[in-house]
């Protein structure tokens, strides 16, 4: 018996009590039952993203809907910018090219933040650039962006901003309306906690002046197909949606309001901080050197030079039964990453850390026992969020 | 207290077994632990289909698997020839339309079935078509198609087969090799009674050499990336999965292979045999008048003259709490559909010809009472399958 634990940047943790909405018998998409839901979980959506637009929900991974935002808001050969510093930026670029777009770049280094001051440069530039697409949330570096900025920019442009919230959402405020954010995308599996396979888009009506135009290919995530199903009374999907998900959504939804989104936000805030504390106690390097640019889902750790992060992690899970991630892409073997978002308390952070503590004691690595954990501790222990 | 029973051509109930495994606690996408299950559901997958193709495993309801054939298989602007008789065949014509193919459509009357040599007859013709689309069971109207025969002429041509057996597999024999079927597309909320949200796609050696030609944009659907990633030890998606619902699927496959295929094959023609009888002992017409054209997934029954369809269905879910479906497009209103797919026993089709019956009296449709009931009994009676 080894008990098992998940602090990745997602999928994460589902909560007891979505894991039995997630076990109930089965409702039939068309019927009003499961209509009564969906139009409950499309409109918590709209309170989650603080926004009027609508928000659609489909059955994919949140790739899908990066797909979708591209598939439906261009024709082919229009341009666009995007604006990262990580896989899931370019992930953007890589389905706009795929889609016959003309993708202008700004790419900067892993863990830093994209600066906004560059975007309002090129938009100047360039009045035909279509689109914005910039992460908020970076999940690969643990970096956030600066999207309120951004949109402040783009707003007065002809270009809609393109926002992949996937582990922002939840985690960090974000103010889809106030901040202008024309199309902003987030996943069932990352701040919510409920179980993977739906992602969420909310569209502008800048947006959707986009979408009327565009000449891209598209069936399964067709935008307009969404909405005129989502208009019937109660609210469809076109295709048949991912029941139980959406079912358990619902209650994850609620399970967020009750503790509140600003709550959440502090929460997400104290188990980062506290992270941070841990692994500078170890002597260890933050990824994100830039404190201000340093997200609270996800806190990347670079590994000392005579360690290999792939066998840290691999036995962090297979020794100790904690599952934490390691570095994609060009960052992989280099870094780890400690998931602290979604259904997260202060002693999952303890958890991370004691293992963390024995895993680099296995590998060899000098340090004293307990610096990370008694400084997470502390960090708890001075955070105002738990004064209650 | 209503006690609810879902009886439509899917989703299907979930058994409680499979809801079990459904409502486990997360497991991460990229542990080796979901990569063993996902590599036994892969080769149960295989063995469900009768091929040694590989099936890959999408996050998408069924349209995103057709989707998903089209836009890996084309150049744009090839010529297809879809041949259906009913909403879902015509689907393959509406994504082969949306990503700029040429399409010729054999429609035929909704409740035929496709006739395989005018097939022949068009492939004859014509050596620029570079694939035939067909649905084997066509869930709009309850006909099956003869894809044995039809696989046994497209063999021959350098057009390629791609089937869409969303509602086909598990209910009737499906031998993808022996039949020379190119692609086929499955989904886990039909014959195998899993949740919504997954759809399976086989690929045979003639397809992949189209998909190696292809210049149609895809991404989320990319069948490259998906068996890329499927080769990997053990396999996984390239983008995160529906992980609780493959979970769900592994039990569902045991449940399957327990029972054994042509149990279950002679377990859905024993449920769609009881289904006519009780039909006609109620003088109700089949929509499908050829009794070899009738699928074991879905029987269509005409709604008399006098009764409005709709309000049929309506009646039968609010007051009885049995769920069936009424027709779609232009049958809608004209016809009722029974469900009798995936986790259905023979008090099932009890219950739906009881309910049935007690819905036609209250709408004033003069039959004798328990006519019904009693021709379902009696065909279960005289059935062979029951005789252990």
């Amino acid at each position: 018996m080894l008990k098992k634990y998940i602090l990745t940047p997602g999928p994460t943790a589902i909560s007891e009590d979505v894991l039995i909405e997630h076990g109930r018998p089965l409702i039939h998409h068309r019927s009003p039952e499961f209509g009564n839901i969906f139009a409950e979980v499309l409109e918590k959506l709209k309170k989650l993203y603080r926004t009027k637009n609508d928000v659609f929900v489909l059955t994919s991974s949140g790739t899908g809907a990066m797909e979708a935002a591209v598939a439906n808001s261009f024709k082919k050969g229009d341009r666009v910018l995007v604006a990262s510093s990580g896989k899931f930026g370019e992930r953007f670029k890589e389905i706009s090219e795929e889609f016959g777009l003309e993708v202008i770049h700004l790419d900067y280094e892993w863990g830093s933040a994209v600066n906004p001051e560059d975007i309002r440069e090129r938009l100047e530039d360039d009045n035909k650039i279509r689109a914005v697409m910039v992460p908020f949330s970076e999940t690969s570096t643990g970096v956030i962006n600066d999207i309120e900025s951004i949109g402040d920019i783009v707003k007065d442009y002809p270009a809609i901003l393109i926002v992949d919230a996937i582990t922002g959402l939840v985690t960090t405020d974000l103010e889809t309306d106030k901040w202008h954010l024309d199309i902003v995308i987030g996943g069932s599996q990352k701040g919510l906690s409920a179980p993977t396979g739906i992602a969420f888009i909310s569209v502008s009506d800048k947006a959707w002046k986009l979408i009327d135009q565009s000449d891209l290919p598209k069936y399964y995530f067709d935008l307009k197909a969404a909405r005129k199903a989502m208009q019937k009374n109660p609210p469809q999907t076109p295709w048949t949606p991912g029941i139980s998900i959406i079912v358990a959504m619902n209650r994850a939804l609620d399970i967020l309001f009750e503790e509140g989104m600003e709550r959440a936000f502090e929460r997400h805030r104290a188990m980062a901080n506290a992270s941070w504390a841990g692994a500078e106690a170890l002597g260890l390097e933050l990824l994100v050197a830039e404190p201000g640019s340093r997200g609270f889902s996800t806190t990347a750790i670079r590994v000392p030079e005579s360690i290999d992060g792939k066998e840290l992690v691999k036995i962090m899970r297979v020794k100790y039964g904690v599952t934490i991630t390691g570095g994609q892409g060009k960052l992989a073997g280099k870094i780890i990453r400690i998931g602290h978002i979604g259904y997260v308390g202060m002693f999952d952070i303890i958890i991370a850390f004691s293992a963390l503590e024995m895993v680099l004691s296995d590998l060899g690595f000098k340090f004293e026992v307990g610096a990370a954990v008694s400084a997470v501790q502390k960090a708890f222990m001075n955070n105002n969020y738990f004064n209650i």
